[in-house]
């Protein structure tokens, strides 16, 4: 069974020194009001919040760098927090100390077209920054739905409907800068689109979820802004047709943007969270980005293979207006499934495979939600071999929680036993912990002998990541 | 001034006790002769060679897991060897030991052309791999030009000349099997194409040059073998037009294959030692693969913008072996600059600069080129901001090595101070460890903290990647 959180901690007290010399270095960026602790303690997720003793609103690099050195000294834990949408409690303060608000860290530093990068401070979203971006013809192209801050986004692995085509985070990310558990500053490597100098230190921070080093700074390859944008919404008969659709697409190696599948329980809360009419089937939400000749070829192809799986016509949106409402019904697919039972939390599963284990995985995986005491619905990043399981349950009964987590089990071990991965794109907080050994087995202990060697009173983000020994 | 191979270094004694219990385990696939000793320390470059004490040829992971331990219980280095195709002393036995062949782990364990991926051995060339899927319409881009295994492309974080459009070897590398220091065995992931769980320990291994672990295993993403193939060849007025037309072709992201750089001297060089007659100009060498239509619009594209830089007129080759015999020469530039010195070795440079700073780089280098007592080439995998200087020099003559050092340093120099690093491809051995520091800073000791962390008594490939403290 996942740990409930905060279970098996202990936390750790903040002697008064800190808090003086917090007071006197961040004045009044340092909280302690219950509303700003209960804020900084939770996120987006079903997982209980754990609140921290305090919490300082960065706005450098120097600010982050004082306070980890503070904290040092006290060996008081510091957690990261940027805009509160992870997923897996990477938040919660389960050893009690400071949280970190990155967001004030809103700083675009640079922009060099001509090299198609530019240089962020952490707390940069993606909105943000594609607004800063927008005269220029580029954009940054990881959009994990969410309205997430990039430097979490790094510190997760995130990625999202763009992965497909774009990559992942640790695709586009070229450097970073972090600040290590001692408060010592790291700029991870120079903006060269390769390089062969020492240890990956960038890639080894990506994904670290704040427990190795805190992301202050990143480099990011940007991309243009296709001359040609078209979506599309199509529908199957059956998860399984849909399915082997994009297996099919995938192995043609079609460059699509977006694959996205969505089950018709998913389209059904969709339907009524955003007022529309889509047909209540397994469908897919297609994007292609590219010259008016690449896009065209892509179409053709994509409608020849839809047709051959049974599918019905691809309904087209090409003004930028209409692919906006489609891709806001897609991205709302959580709380449009929230809102189909009032009171209800989301558990979200993240399951990723061999893209040639998928059809049989989702199949699986939805007879297999049939027996839950709630009706859950599938939505993914299908062209990656992602998908999640949306359970709107009642966080206050221990009977579907149970429910939630042996079905979760199931589906990791089901997922793991086709070569796959636990998490796809939320990481393991402390909510996957109980699946660490499953995956990695010898290579956790690795991971651990990292953790102390970077981390060696345990400050950073204490008890994520990495299951207790 | 760079460190001479083995200057600081203490050869560590090999106990008796050890050579009886690998001769025991390892029968005939120890060997101690001379001619063995001698070609397992040194590579391809000018850096004198080190032989080890001994010799073992692996043939699988357990082969490998027992090596490590036994010489782990002695504290004896363990230094890998794959082709000895590497260029900054890797193989050398700096501190002694033994050297561990992998180049008899030739065998596929599996290929996926569904999921276009497949696991093979770490001893695995990128021809052998390509003969064995040939049939099934799949390639494996990552071309270095050298015979190297893939095991040792990953060690070394390798790319060639595909790069800047199948990405370098970290981007195909799914997950891979290691030995770590005490002889436990990790695999560091699945298959998934994307996954969130956990530090990324295959990227940390990726790279580290054999330092934190040795690499057995490797699964891998393939390409599909592109419909059309298109190879060209264009000469410039320039150095600085040539490259300032990738430039311009690189920020309109045209998705070209390969777009290789060569100066005039290297033209000159590769048409003596191949028998050609191209052009002795700046040139590109150019490949398209997509589509007919894709690569009709690329080379649309290309044309136009090679016209606008003075180019002269594109020299196409699209039968196969045309094709074969252009790339051929540039794969064999090195060899021909070489040739154009008997008795010469040459020192291959590295740097990679951000793509807008790559002219201005190249065209300073070209001028410093000039003051060296011997004639250097240039060629470079362009697209990616990486070129390499060859320096054909007498490696007996103290003058021609501390000119060829001290260009070097300018030239690394030269690059960091462009956001650029001392080596894009080719990574640090021993040959670069005085840049170190100045390209990562505070980096170098948090990658001290790893390798400590990870082989605490330093048995792994000592004396590389990282300089002594």
């Amino acid at each position: 069974m996942t740990a409930v959180a905060g279970a098996a901690h202990t936390r750790r007290a903040l002697p008064e020194a800190l808090w003086t010399a917090l007071s006197a270095r961040f004045g009044d960026r340092l909280a302690r009001n219950a509303s700003e602790l209960e804020r900084h303690g939770h996120e987006e997720s079903w997982h209980p919040g754990v609140p921290p003793d305090a919490v300082v609103f960065a706005e450098s690099t120097a600010d982050v760098a004082d306070l980890v050195r503070l904290c040092a000294q006290a060996r008081v834990p510091v957690v990261p927090f940027g805009a509160g949408t992870s997923l897996e409690g990477h938040v919660a303060a389960l050893e009690g100390g400071v949280s970190l608000d990155l967001s004030r860290m809103t700083r675009v530093l640079g922009v060099r077209p001509e090299d198609g990068d530019c240089s962020i401070e952490a707390g940069v979203t993606r909105a943000q920054l594609n607004t800063h971006l927008r005269d220029l013809g580029l954009f940054f192209p990881v959009d994990p739905g969410a309205p997430a801050t990039i430097g979490g986004m790094a510190a997760t692995r995130a990625s999202g409907t763009n992965a497909v085509r774009y990559g992942t985070i640790r695709d586009v990310v070229l450097s970073l800068v972090a600040v290590m558990a001692d408060g010592s500053v790291v700029r991870t490597g120079g903006r060269a689109r390769k390089s062969a100098a020492g240890y990956d230190l960038t890639r080894l921070l990506i994904g670290s979820e704040g427990t190795l080093g805190i992301i202050t700074e990143l480099s990011v390859r940007l991309s243009p802004i296709p001359e040609t944008i078209a979506s599309a919404v199509v529908t199957f008969p059956s998860v399984q047709s849909a399915v082997e659709c994009v297996i099919g697409l995938i192995q043609l190696s079609v460059r699509m943007a977006r694959i996205e599948f969505l089950d018709a329980a998913a389209i059904d809360a969709v339907n009524r969270y955003s007022g529309l009419d889509n047909e209540t089937a397994p469908t897919l939400f297609l994007e292609f980005h590219g010259s008016e000749g690449q896009v065209a070829e892509q179409v053709a192809t994509v409608q020849e293979a839809a047709l051959e799986h049974g599918a019905g016509p691809l309904h087209w949106a090409t003004l930028a207006e209409d692919r906006a409402k489609l891709w806001k019904a897609r991205h709302e697919a959580l709380w449009a499934v929230n809102a189909t039972r009032p009171g209800c939390r989301s558990w979200t599963t993240d399951v990723c495979v061999p893209i040639s284990r998928l059809a049989e995985c989702i199949v699986e995986t939805t007879a297999d939600m049939q027996a839950l005491p709630f009706r859950g619905a599938i939505v993914g990043h299908v062209g990656d071999g992602n998908f999640h399981c949306l359970l709107p349950l009642d966080p206050g009964s221990a009977t579907e929680l149970e429910a939630a987590q042996r079905f979760n089990d199931r589906l990791v071990r089901r997922a793991i036993g086709m070569d796959g991965t636990c998490t796809g794109e939320h990481g393991i907080g402390h909510g996957k912990l109980d699946f660490m050994m499953l995956e990695h087995g010898a290579g956790v202990s690795v991971m651990r002998a990292i953790k102390r060697a970077l981390d060696p009173d345990g400050i950073l983000n204490p008890g994520k990541v990495l299951p207790a020994e």
